[in-house]
């Protein structure tokens, strides 16, 4: 939470407008209480912005150590040879306000806070430690991430907290006041193609809380959509008219954590933050233009489908693949979350027909011939499904039986993928994916995993289960009447 | 759908009671329209009983092959040295009246029709034809089972239509209207440690319907619980009465399709059956005491919890991992779900304390400590909790972040899972582990495969997520309240 009768830190000299800025481009960086214990997170923030190639100096801060991870170490931050903007604490909370006194005669301008073991305790001293730390921070100029966070993943700037994230930067910002959630929606979604501008994990929100990262995200030009994990606001009112006015600029998907008892309980634990009533969640989402989703996987759905450049116009959509099973649950999961699926029109039946080889298909809608998958016949039948201006999007779904039977065989990722990329060009509308994959200890998963990976590469939306293909598609609709487009 | 003024054909002799058990004890099968083709069904059909071990011998049958699949060809079944009992039609749907005036000649007594092209074309003259198959097996005293299906999976006597169908036999009886879905459940279950009793995929319902084959599962003593996927039912009072008795001797699950208009409509093409009104299904499960599921994976998350063992007998739930954020999310996935997630008392939160290292983590409930899975302190957390008395079972949820960290770094899989599988044993209450692993192109996938593993080899249910666990404990509790044991 700013205070706004302490000036924030000036912007470094060459760098953009925004008052935050700074913080992305630090000469050096220094980790306190880094270690070389592989299995703590002291020794991956070390690891994190080396392996990713930070351009300037790492400087682990260990007094006992003489080198982590191949890196000199210094005993403080104050003994560090050159200029330090940027400062990771992970060492106890009582050493933290001398951390701040120190970094302040440094010149540090930024220290992110792993630290943890303040007001989340309930614990009263430890709360008070947390407002000593505040006021510290603001005498020193010294503008503070957290406590009890990850801080920050940039991967333009080579700054992670977890090396195993991906190196390329992608247009999705991210806000998360948990760790976790923040680490899996970058693992999760970087598994299915999702790249990110920033992700910051801010955990207690002690001086840059959601509404100053909401705002900054808001105005990055690299940030073309905005995902939110939130626990409790910091400032109520601030919030809800930054939320409204970044949803103006570009889609806002809200995954807000305790929207029960349970959930409003364990978030006391956790970041001490209030959850606030649902109810007002589930309306300034709407009021403001946002996406509200229910848990990570489907925040990263949400994400993905948008980032994908999903733009649909209507809820009628064609369903292709295999086999008949498969395709009256298809069907059932679609109209049960409000989708249409309508039976094509004779000409369009007829124009199929002879694309289904096998006895026993239909070419109705669903379209349940999985062979037409093992060749580029998808293309035709999306073809003529996307030109007669009968349906709004497409759904193909593979099961993994016939992964068994050959689709992908033999073949590169990329190649597996061509016929469903040139399908979706040919369709000229949304074109959903959905490769179940929970078999993958059986059958064929060599070939599955090729699958999603060249769609993934291909840039189309992959999904394991038609419920969440439908899903999104259904939720990015709701709000599709709005102009997405960043400014 | 059975003639009962058509005598079925007697048991075969030292076989059990039941008038359908002939079919599993085969002195010999055939394949009609065998090929050589290894994309084809007609190669699946010889491979699976071959490479699982049929113990008889297998006749390819086509007249234009010497050998196919190392076994040699028959011009038809007549031209087989020995006797048959079982064939398998892969041939073109006018062919079938005529085989099976071959195979009444031959004294083949079951055939399973996976030819295609009847009653689903919603064309007259193949639904007569349909018909006249009925007849002419009447006539000859041949049970039938499908059309258009994949027809049997039976590992103890090493019948299976996929040869990457698991070997061992199990305790799960299904039926299934279509061989997709039947085959998902097996290959999506086999993954999570299911196996199967016997597995009907039975399409078109000509002869063998599901009633009888529900009625059969019924009275198999090697089946212990039953799955279906149904489309529409040949004989509507008959099914209701099997299934409440099926039910009262053992768990029943149902998939039904066609729960929506489109649903419906794809039903009409897929195996020409009429769906029938969802809120008959609804009511009818309920007053039976059958499970009604809406997917393949619930199907699969339900049959395992039911035969990992789960009990339970209440709705607190005690929810360990992490992390912060993860817990929170889980709390109120619970919550949302009817369960309840009650803090524990400050006695047992006492004794927690000191097993909880990291600053930042609660021990209320969720108990968001991660690093509890990296030692056998889970072990003694869940004995406090279990021993409290204040909990009816315990959920384990271990994010993707946690198993980059260290979670099963370094073991076997069996070690991997080895604390959880004790903590399982001294927490003396249904233990479901869940193992997110949507982020396996980042991370540690291995790692997390590894306690997958594990877990499915200690015999734990595992989700991939807390919802879906969250949703097996609830749909189980529902009907925990009836006697599950099979007679």
């Amino acid at each position: 939470m700013l205070d706004q009768t302490i000036p924030a830190p000036s912007v470094a000299p060459g760098q953009a407008d925004h008052p935050l800025e700074f913080i992305f481009h630090p000469r050096a960086i220094a980790i306190v209480g880094a270690s070389s214990n592989p299995d703590g997170q002291g020794n991956g923030f070390v690891m994190g912005p080396k392996e990713h190639g930070f351009a300037g100096p790492i400087y682990p801060i260990n007094p006992k150590a003489k080198e982590i991870a191949g890196l000199s170490a210094y005993p403080s931050v104050l003994a560090v040879p050159g200029p330090l903007d940027y400062v990771i604490s992970s060492i106890p909370a009582a050493g933290v306000p001398e951390l701040l006194r120190q970094c302040g005669k440094k010149g540090v301008r930024f220290v992110h806070l792993f630290t943890a073991g303040f007001r989340e305790t309930g614990d009263r001293t430890r709360t008070a430690l947390e407002q000593h730390i505040l006021h510290v921070a603001r005498q020193e100029g010294i503008r503070l991430l957290g406590p009890n966070c990850m801080g920050v993943y940039y991967p333009e700037g080579h700054l992670t907290f977890q090396p195993d994230f991906p190196r390329e930067p992608g247009n999705i910002g991210m806000i998360s006041q948990s760790g976790t959630n923040a680490s899996e929606t970058v693992s999760f979604g970087g598994a299915r193609g999702l790249r990110f501008s920033k992700v910051f994990s801010y955990g207690n929100a002690l001086d840059l809380n959601e509404s100053d990262l909401v705002e900054y995200l808001a105005t990055d030009p690299n940030t073309h959509y905005i995902g939110a994990y939130i626990e409790g606001l910091s400032e109520g009112r601030r919030f809800f008219q930054v939320l409204r006015e970044a949803a103006r600029r570009k889609p806002v998907v809200i995954l807000k954590g305790g929207r029960t008892q349970a959930g409003t309980r364990a978030i006391s634990s956790h970041t001490g933050s209030l959850a606030g009533a649902d109810v007002v969640w589930d309306t300034a989402c709407r009021q403001a233009g946002a996406i509200r989703v229910f848990g990570v996987e489907e925040l990263v759905d949400i994400l993905m489908t948008l980032a994908s450049g999903v733009r649909p116009t209507g809820r009628r959509v064609a369903i292709l693949g295999g086999g008949g099973g498969a395709s009256v649950l298809a069907a059932d999961d679609c109209n049960a979350l409000g989708l249409e699926v309508p039976a094509f029109s004779a000409a369009v039946q007829e124009q199929l027909r002879p694309l289904v080889h096998e006895a026993g298909t239909s070419v109705r809608n669903p379209v349940d011939a999985g062979t037409l998958l093992r060749n580029e016949d998808i293309q035709k039948a999306v073809q003529i499904i996307g030109g007669s201006g009968e349906v709004d999007a497409f759904f193909v779904h593979v099961s993994s039986a016939f992964t068994v039977h050959g689709v992908g065989r033999g073949k590169t990722a990329e190649d597996a993928a061509r016929p469903l990329k040139a399908a979706a060009r040919l369709g000229g509308k949304p074109f959903f994916v959905v490769l179940r994959n929970e078999g993958r200890l059986q059958g064929n998963p060599e070939n599955l995993q090729k699958l999603v990976q060249g769609c993934v590469q291909a840039g189309l939306p992959v999904f394991p289960s038609m419920s969440r293909a439908g899903n999104a598609l259904a939720k990015v609709l709701q709000h599709a009447t709005r102009d997405w487009e960043p400014e």
